[in-house]
């Protein structure tokens, strides 16, 4: 089955109380396209500036691989620059924040699976 | 935690049986770091011509979301044009392929979960 992201766009505000408003491409159709292994497999893009905030993962963990920018990656109270290439895993039990602290758009994939 | 995808670059010649060599970055340490609900979480790059070829899967699933490129996906079957942001899922039982028939490079996620 092929489908275009272009249908599954939607703007989230203030995501997990971060800065500005975060793109999510849902890459899946909900959990079910996941076997019910895992929670959400998003493209997300993030203007400069903008942030999804800190929050705690209990039960999964979160994987983000950024695909372009720059920024600051609050892995588990330690921030961290971060940028195209570089994987941030949030393991179960931990906390994590991200901001777009470049010039440039930030795009990332976000994959959550339970643990 | 964070590392940087570069530490993780494998190549695969003839991948599932295709052409060339397939460039392969590991997003994630096997499956523990998908606490074995999946098998891999692959960014994947293909210059004009490489393929990944046709395979089956069977206790699982697989999506590959296309990030730059053109190129023609086998859909169980049937051939599909395909671009960047689309996603081509492979169902359990369902065999699949992609080939870049374009002039540039195709990159693209790959995800197997188990069924």
């Amino acid at each position: 089955m092929v489908r275009t992201s272009e249908e599954q766009k939607v703007r989230k505000a203030n995501a997990r109380g971060g800065a500005g408003e975060v793109e999510m491409r849902l890459l899946v159709n909900g959990a079910e396209e996941l076997y019910g292994k895992g929670k959400l497999f998003n493209h997300m893009v993030m203007e400069p500036g903008v942030s999804v905030g800190l929050h705690a993962h209990d039960g999964d963990n979160e994987i983000y691989y950024i695909l372009t920018g720059t920024g600051e990656y609050n892995d588990n109270g330690t921030i961290v620059t971060v940028k195209a290439g570089d994987v941030c895993i949030c393991n179960d039990g931990e906390i994590h924040a991200l901001i777009n602290t470049g010039s440039e758009v930030m795009e990332f994939i976000a994959l959550v699976v339970n643990s």
